[in-house]
This record gives C-alpha cells, sequence and structure tokens, in this order.
C-alpha cells in the first residue's frame, strides 16, 4: 500500500479511478517563486485527451484542470500544488458487464488477488485515466527545468506494430495525431489503424523521449541511479514492459571499442550511453525508449474465467485506444521530466559541496 | 545523496569502495526467527566472485562475508543485520595513471562533475565491487522468500554478443563458467571469449531471471508496481541499460489478440506478460531480462580528455571481465530477490484487510 | 521541501491554505474493506469545527468533507482517498493589513525566509486551518484501529493557563465545549476566558491524548520508535512547544524504584511509561501530553517590524480563538490515531515473522 | 521493521547489539570535500565513553571508531561513509541469568512480544551502547554544520534529580563528570550520586541542548518541521520520556502578551519560542530539553513476571549508569546535529528558488 507517491524532493501524489467523481494530486515540492498558471498544465493534458483522432478512443473528457493551492499572485510559493480534475463522462453503464469478470491482459484478476474486490467501473484504479495527473504535475516539472536549467524534454512514437519511426523533423511531431516525428510515413500509419479497427485488433507502440540541454552530474548512485529512476518512472506507466536508455537493447551484441562514446575537448563523439554514465548525467541528450503493449480491450472474444473460477468468454466493450502507445508520449515526458525535477533539487542540496564542480564540455560534436 | 538505500520495509544499504578497507551493507526489516548463517550468504557471493574462470578478470577477492548483528543463535532477531567484506587484493598501483584521466564508458567524468573529485582507485564507488554486497543481501531475502512462500529465484546468461542462448536445462547452469543453460552452445561461447580477448576488445550480454511458486497480489500501483521496482532494481546494476518484462520490447509488434494471456480454471494459457498485470504479480512465474553493455576497460586505446579537459589517448589497464554480462547473473538473482521481499511484506501489511483475497489459479498450463 | 506528508504505510498529505480554493488530502494506504463515508470524518471535523462555542473564533466553516476517490459501494477499495473541503468564509480583506508586516510569534517572518514571499492571507499554509484535514484522516485510522484491534483513542483538556484539569469523568469530555472531564471546574475555566477576553489576551493550554485496548509490539526501534513518532506527529501541530510520553518531564526527580513499572502474572504493577518502552508499545494504554502556545493572534498592540526591517507597532484583527488548545483535542487525537495506524500496518508486515509472538499480560490492575 | 535510519538527505544507519561483535552505521549524504578524521569523531565518542568517572557505569569499552569508506585524501567523497566499533569488552556471561526474565522497565517484554523472541545479552539492541553510533555520525553533521555555516552546538546537564542546574559558565561544561555548567553545584551533584548509589536506587534527569549561529529558513512545514524533526530525533534516544522547544510546558500558563517574542530593526527582544516559529527556524538559538528516565538496572529487586507468565523477583546485576541522563549529553547534541544537517540539505535543494531569501535580522538583543 500507499505506492501512490513518486520523487523524493518533488513529490508526486495522486488519487482517482476512472470513474469515480474526480482525479487528483498533491504535487509537494515545487521551489517558490515559479510563475505558474494552469493553461500551463492545460497544454500537455490537452496532448493526452482522448477523442482528439480517429484514432483514439471516442470516450470525450475534458481533463480541465483546476490549481486549489500553492499558488499566490501567478507565482508558487513553495507550499503543495493541489490539483483536480472532475470526472464528466462517466458512462459507467458501459462496464456493469465485467463485475464478475476477468479480461484477459487487464488488471482485474490482479486487484482481486490483492485487494479482495475492485471498483469495476472503467478499470477503476488501474485506467489509463490516471495518467492525467502525471500529465499536469509534469507540466509543472518542465516548466521549471526549462526556465531554471534550459533543459527541455520531447517525446515521439517511435515504432507502432512493424512500422518504424524515426525522428526526420522534431517540427512534425505536433503537426500529426501520432506524435509521429517523419511525415513521409503518415498514410502508412493512418491506413494500418483503419485496418487494425476492421480487425477488431490492437497493436502495441514504442515511444522516445529526449531530454536536450543536459546538466552533468545529477543522478544518485547507487541505487538512485538516474537511469535507474527513469526505468522506474517509465515502467510505471500503464502498458509499458521494457525499457532502454542510450542503446539499450543494442549493447547486448556491441563491442567495447564501438559502444564507448569517446571524449574530446570539443566533446563526446557518439551517445551510446544515452547521457547517463554511472547512473549520473553526463550533460549529453538523455535517450529512453519505452515498450506499451497493444491494447488489452479489444471486441475480439478471449478465453478467461469469472469470479467463480468458471470458463468463460469475454468480449471487452466500450470505447478504447486501438494502440495505447500513441497518447502515451505526452506520459512518457511528463514521468521523465518527474525524475529529472527530482535529481534536480537532491543535486542542488548537494551544491552545498566544498568542492566546486568542474566546467563540463559540449554536450555532442 | 543518499542513494545508497533499496527497499521501503526490507531496506538494503551499502559502503564501500573499489580499494577502500571493506565493502559493507545493513540489511533492516528481516523479520525474526529466519534460520541464518554466513555461509548461506557464501555461496551466491562465491558465484558472482571474480576468477573463476579464464573468462573473468583475474583480480583475486575471496569476498569473505562476516555477519556482525541480527542475529541470536542462529536466527534472526529483526533487528538490523551489519554485513562486511574486508578488502584483501587492492593493489591499487594499478590504477595510479588514471587519476588524471577521463576513461571513456566509465564513470570518471561524471563523478567529476557530480562530486568535484573522486576515490580514482579502481573506480572507487562506481566499481561493480560494490555490488558484492547486494549478492549478500539478496541471499537472505532469497532463504526468505523460498522457506516462508516457496518462491524460488534463478537466472542464465541468454545472450553473449552474438550468441542466443536458451535455457535448455536449467541443471546446466551452474556447471558451467557462463550461467548458460545449452550445454551446446558451451563451446561456441568459449571460442567467441578467446578470440575477444585475442582482440583485446569486450562484449555485452543479456541476462535473464525467473521467479517460480509466484504468490499473486504482491505490487503496489500505482507508483510502486511490482514491474516498475524491478525495472529500479535491475538499471540500478553497474552496465544495465534495458529491461524488459515478460515480452518486453517483443510486445511493441504484437497484436492484441497475440499478447493477452487467456485464462482457464485450469491456469494462465500464456505468460507474456512475464507474471505481472497492472502493476500486481498475477502468480504465473516472474520473466526479467537486462542488457549489459560491453566492459568499458579495454586495452585497445581511445580518444578521451583529461581533468584539464586536453584531448589524450587511453588505456585501460588492469585486470577486467571482457563480459561484465556474464557475472551479473548472481546480481540480477539479487536484486529481483529484493524487489519481491520488499512487496511481499508490504503486501502482508495490507492482510490486514477486511476482505480476504480470492483462491488463486495455477500458474499455467 | 515536500515535508506535507506523514506516515510510511499509511500515509497522509495535504494541501491547502487559510484562503485559499479548498483544503485538501490524499490517505494512502488504507486496507480494502474497510466501511467508510463521510459522515464517519464529518463527526471529528464538527468537533474540531470553530464557531461553536463564545471561545472559539465566530469565523464561520462549514467545513464539509467530500471524499473523492477509493471508496466503493460503501467500502474502502485499498486505493488512495482523495478528501476536499472547499473554502466558504474568506474574507481575505481581514488580513490585507499584514501583507508588509510580521506579527510576532507568526510564522510570517519565518516562511519569508525560507520562501523568500508568502500567501499572507490568514497565514496561508501556516493557518492552523490546515489540521481540518488531519482530523479528517484522523477519523478514518480511529475507525479502522477500533473495528479491527479494539483500539480507541480520546483527548481532553488537562490544563488551560493556571487551571489544571483532571479528567474525572470521560462522559463528561464530549458535553462541553471545553472538552474538560470535570464538571466542576466548567464555571471556572468559563469566567476565565471572559476575563482574558476583556484583557484583550490569550493563554496557553495542556491537551492530553489517550489510546485504550492497546496491542503490544508496535514501534519500529531504534528511530521509528512509537514514541519518537508520537513526538514527531504531535510536535507538528500548530502551536505545540513540548510532548511527553506518559509521566514526562516528571521523570527527571523520580527515582528507579519509583519509576518502574513492575508486572505482575495479573498485569501491569503501575503506567509511569505511558505504555511504551524501547519505543515498543506493551499493552497498556499509551498516555500522551502536549503543551500548546497562547494563541499568537491578539488585539493588544506588538512591537514589531515589517517587510523593510523597519519597526512598526502590529495589532492582529481578524476573528481568532483565545486559547487554540481547546480545539487543538481532535487534532490530538487524529495525530496519535495516524501514527498508531501506521504501526499497527509497519507491525502486520513482520508477522511474516516465524516466531509467534507470546500472549499479552492484561494492561494493568 | 525497517525503522533504523534516520534523515532524508543526510541519513544515518545503524547496527549492532550491546554484546555483538561490533556497532556500525553508515552516513549516507554527506556532502564531498570535508576534511575528516577518525579523530573528529573520537572528541564525542570519548565524551559519551563509560567509565570516565565514578558516576557512570565501570563497564570499560574504548569505543575506538574506525572509518572504512567515504574518505579519500583526507575528504569526503560525497559517497557513504561506513563507521565501526568493535565491542571489546563483551563479559555476556552477567546476563545470562536474565534469559527468562522481564526487568521492569527494561524492553525484555516490549521485545518479546514484538519479535517473538530477543537476543537478551546486556540488553542487545535496546542497549543504549546503540548510540554511540548516533554520537559519531552526529560529529560528522557537527563539523560540517560549523565549517560550513558557522552553527554550534552544545548541551548540559540542566537538572539532576531535585537539583536543577543553570548554565552559568559555558566553558565549565566539559571540566566535570556531570557536563555542568554550574561549579558551584558540583560537591551537591557529588555528594547525591553518592548518596544515591548506596541507596542502590538511580534517578531521572534534564538535559538541554542549544544550537547558536542558526541561519532562518531551515524546516519543512508542515510534518517535516524543525521542531517535529526535533522532537523525533530526541525521543528516540533511550530513556527519553519528554521533548520541549524554548519555553516547552512553560507556555501553559503564559499569556499571549508574555510568550510572543517581539522584534526590533537590532533583533528579536526575547526567545521563548527556542529559535522555531510555524515550523522553520528564524535565526535564534535553538533551545531544546529533554527529560530522562531513571536507569531501570537497579540492584533493588522488583517484582516482574518470567516468560512463563509466572510472578518473580528481579535483581538486575552488571554494571549501569546510577543516572542515564549525565551520559545522554553528547548524544543529545549528535541528534540535533543531524536533524539540523538533514534540514540544511534540504533547505539548499530549495535555492533553487525565484525569489531569493530576505536578509535576516539579528539572532537576539
Amino acid at each position: 500500500m500507499s505506492g501512490n507517491s513518486y520523487g523524493r524532493l518533488f513529490t508526486l501524489t495522486t488519487f482517482g479511478e476512472s470513474h469515480g467523481a474526480a482525479l487528483g494530486a498533491i504535487v509537494d515540492g515545487c521551489p517558490p517563486g515559479l510563475e505558474l498558471t494552469e493553461a500551463d498544465l492545460q497544454v500537455d493534458l490537452d496532448r493526452r485527451k482522448p477523442g482528439t483522432s480517429k484514432h483514439t478512443t471516442q470516450r470525450r473528457e475534458d481533463d480541465k484542470v483546476k490549481i486549489l493551492s500553492g499558488l499566490f499572485e501567478g507565482k508558487t510559493t513553495g507550499t503543495p500544488i493541489g490539483l483536480i480534475i472532475e470526472n464528466t463522462d462517466q458512462r459507467s453503464k458501459d462496464y456493469s458487464n465485467i463485475e464478475n469478470t476477468y479480461r484477459p491482459a487487464h488488471a482485474d484478476y490482479a486487484y482481486d488477488q490483492k485487494f479482495g474486490f475492485r471498483d469495476y467501473r472503467g478499470g477503476g484504479r488501474s485506467s489509463a485515466r490516471e495518467t492525467a495527473m502525471r500529465v499536469a504535475a509534469g507540466a509543472i516539472a518542465k516548466k521549471y527545468l526549462k526556465e531554471t536549467f534550459g533543459v527541455e524534454i520531447y517525446g515521439y512514437l517511435s515504432q507502432l506494430g512493424p512500422i518504424e519511426l524515426d525522428c526526420k523533423d522534431k517540427a512534425q511531431i505536433e503537426q500529426n495525431a501520432f506524435f509521429c516525428g517523419d511525415e513521409s510515413k503518415l498514410q502508412e500509419l493512418n491506413d494500418y489503424m483503419v485496418n487494425l479497427r476492421s480487425e477488431q485488433d490492437s497493436v502495441g507502440a514504442k515511444v522516445s523521449v529526449v531530454a536536450t540541454g543536459m546538466i552533468p552530474g545529477w543522478g544518485e548512485p547507487i541505487f538512485d541511479r538516474l537511469d535507474a529512476e527513469i526505468a522506474h518512472a517509465m515502467m510505471s506507466i500503464n502498458a509499458v514492459k521494457g525499457v532502454e536508455i542510450g542503446d539499450g537493447f543494442d549493447v547486448v551484441s556491441q563491442k567495447g571499442t564501438e559502444h564507448r562514446d569517446e571524449m574530446r575537448a570539443e566533446g563526446f563523439v557518439s551517445n551510446h550511453a544515452g547521457g547517463i554514465v554511472g547512473g549520473i548525467s553526463t550533460g549529453q541528450d538523455v535517450l529512453v525508449n519505452i515498450a506499451l503493449k497493444p491494447t488489452s480491450s479489444i471486441t475480439t472474444p478471449g478465453r478467461s474465467i469469472n469470479r467463480q473460477g468458471e470458463n468463460i468468454d469475454v468480449v471487452t466493450k466500450g470505447r478504447h485506444d486501438p494502440c495505447v502507445g500513441i497518447r502515451a508520449v505526452p506520459i512518457a515526458e511528463a514521468m521523465l521530466a518527474l525524475v529529472l525535477m527530482d535529481h534536480c533539487l537532491r543535486h542542488r542540496a548537494q551544491n552545498a559541496a566544498v568542492v566546486p564542480p568542474l566546467p563540463p564540455i559540449p554536450s555532442q560534436l
């Protein structure tokens, strides 16, 4: 229990079920004096919001966030920031049929095993609806990191099913419904999704997140390494089954001469490490990939059991994304922002150091 | 700072540098009454110990662990368990040449950026030597999990460079120097390593870890999900650049109909999820893969800079594993054991539940 | 920063300023299956509520709490419980005069030193208004402790200024506006308060809190001792300057023969220790006293400085309790409940112990 | 369980029983670059060491501390500092008689209730022997606070049994065996202790601790207030039953006009608050009092029970301090140092604040 908080100095604690009265969060540890408005949070919430394209669930949620505390005259006061989003589109009748059913690949069975019973309406606490609060909190961290350190974070869809996607043009990412940085692939993506829907199936995806303008020295070996915290944060996102830093699983077949990022006075020669060595940021871009499983809710019948342990067939109705990975982009950005925010403060605590840090070298040639 | 502790109820805190007087740890939160001896810890320490085959560093460390507290009449008392390993084979002269040098892919540069200076002898705190204490603590967790719940953990080398390795026979794993479960590949592995050494190069590896006899209901959504904690623990191991649960990155190209683990009264039909859904264990085997980068210390010269920021060439002398991944097997087992240990206690706290858990279904057909 | 959470397994995190939009909290870690309604929380909130007698502030706050999550079909689900109280009676114009002023004995100066500026309306975050959320969360803990273990908590006013008050009749406590357990003192208390108001002054108080039906074995030496956590929780209440367990400061002049609580098969002979020895509950009643300073807000002018460091005189207008100690009774009960709740769960985690606990002896002769 | 760590950014974790092989600790979070030697720690350890006067236990422990990690070339590296003290004078036969006995006012009964059994040799983990590691760690914090901020900490005996003791001359404190700041009372103290021993009894004491040169702005409302953390730390010391900040329990009978510390441009007019308001340091001296119960181990027989619940009489043999309060002075200093150290770092993290702190006013007129 009490696993609903993240971060040591910049702490996010959330509450709320898919079909409860509201989602809420407390962001504790934001330094005072940061100019902040609800609009700053709404930008990312709208990027995550469902119903923005025909390829995401048509369930409508305005996801309008209200800031209830921690602000005075437009600036953070250093006291906790209370956030709330009221649920508007509940339609819980859509879900009443699963009260007694364990949907394959959903958390239904695991929650019953853990808690003895569950709020079955729309997945209750296990619904990705919960991630809205991560995005809101992440927006605060993003703003602080950018204004205080010049650190910026962006993410994009790097693979959808079999379709691999490079980020050829960062500017493209926000121009389409796929967070895709390669305009030439949009038609292929669209066709694939249309076909997927006709098959009544879903598909997995890979999302990449990058932090630029990084400061060297962030991360707390040995257990709170920056990469370890990023892995924790990313794997805590619904549907994520894998996390990579830098070259990730490609390192398995790499030679030492190939992997090592050599250094010149002008900067690092390469960035296979993804900006983190020994659990500490080097100042290079932080590179993270995550793998998201296909949406569990599909209308193709599946074999399962009910609460009595009897064999049944299950069809998941309702309004679902055929690829949850797409909307995961702003969520992954938010989680990276939360990790970096926490560690910039933890590192700051140590600037009580008697020894000043060395001047860093440029990020990369 | 203060990033050297792991776990909330079963807590490991470690100290020690590669060439300091000793490595040590405090294991806090072990329930009372567990029969425990130093020999129980030494078994896994010896599996990790260097110098056991010609394919690992010839640096000799006995790694003899002493238990200094927390035991009485052969049983744990519930009070903290103090552990110490004295360093015997220091030879710090081997390392004096790197005082002023940043070895590519090592933590030298990052540590200087973070702390302003560093103990450069053998990598100091950033050395994998630190992991000995994780293995010792993990052995305590392993014993408790096995005796109390019947949960058992084992790991094996699943890929070395280009050579993929299935675990065809679990019994084989401890019969060779590679933790390899496929006897037919041993010659190929041996030849590859011999050639690698002649090339003065190193290579990456993939390690897999499995927990069997799992109990359903472990894991604390939403941020302390079991998979998120496993990702944190695994990514905190030196050289790890990627973590997968279950099918990991393969889910990116999977369809929902293919990925979902259907259920029958007799058990789960498959285990693509790796035993964790919604951040909670299902009772199926927990399946984890990690990617380890090639050893950074190789004798092939590399381009780098010194503390003055001047370009230099670096050759790392000393005695190093050409593939750090091999010896990572017992370390990965230990980290998985630490995560499960912490969560079995956290779950136990909640058995104050008014609602009793449902009977689980069998792990898998 | 991030000091707004209390508890390790049963965690309360709060937000909200005196004159913000709302007060809120997240209670994380409540076991599933507890029957809970808003009315269960409202009982204690109403006991704390201002404006209930002529001896407390006339500021009116309904303090109506709403439960936003964590409940399903009338029972806790084990997921976080979101709480909110909307502020209704803000009247911030009352406070505009102190924007530039440091009121003596208030947190104004300290907050400016810490945060660089502050929300000066009604004390902002430093207002005792914040304690409403502690009372709401404490009510959940109280209910769980009573229903699961039979542990009950009550508090009373044990001194007001010079007037010492024994709890002669527990039933009396809720029958008067002073939480006084001695009916014969009510007139004296009333006269004292009337006179105090005419003097435009305020006074301190002592509050006692008791937990009955205690379970032995709660508390985590050495730093998380039950008494240490109680001291932490109590001293975190606004205006508290001292905490005692059992005989408290009387032990300074006690002899060992006098202090020690001897034991018989029928029970403990005395309870000087206040139910806690070695940081662990013995099963005797837990006895706690706290000292609360006189209200800082009084209309008698005081010497102070402004933000420019210039000497000024300050008169605090507004509507204030002449003795904050009175309304502190339900707050102190709540904090004791939060501590015991957290430790019953932490102890439960350890019931994975191989060694069963011994049967306790009766609480006291 | 896992209650053996204190602090969030500067963390002390300890292990060890009275008659185990060794006492040990890990100090995590010390900033790099602090010059440190074992001698820096030994000074305070020697002040706490038993056997230094005829009024403390004659049990001899050298309490020689060794630093095992975290130092390089005489400076802290920012990595964890491992500490160890080997037990030399064990004499466990002295204690074999209590294996089956619950000594009144000792933790014997509570430990058995919690853990099911215990290491009964010399009190095992519940022995005050454990505090040696607090003193060692506190010495590191003291040195950092003094060198970095000019904050200094000292303590003295302020009451022994009925004898009240002012600190008339700070220089006197270290000149006698009582940590007494009033030379004129030494003979009375000596006579009292001689008589106490002849009565085969023990007595309580009050200890005062002061931090001078304080920095305003330390402390994290609302739950991690500086005073709340001090209360926690102090109450975690063996035998402590009460904690006061500033005027403590005297505030109960104070009027608001009397208690409030008025301010002038030249400084605060008084310090009833003890240097902490709203949970945040004001820059005034931090004033703390603690009450310590009389030693439980006395040779006057007492009534108790054995593990079988049968009535018995107990006489505690062995070598004990007739007043544990005396040697508690360096322990209380250490705990205050640990709290301030943790909070100076937590406050430093927030100096990422966009708003600079205001210049403080002088501590006191």
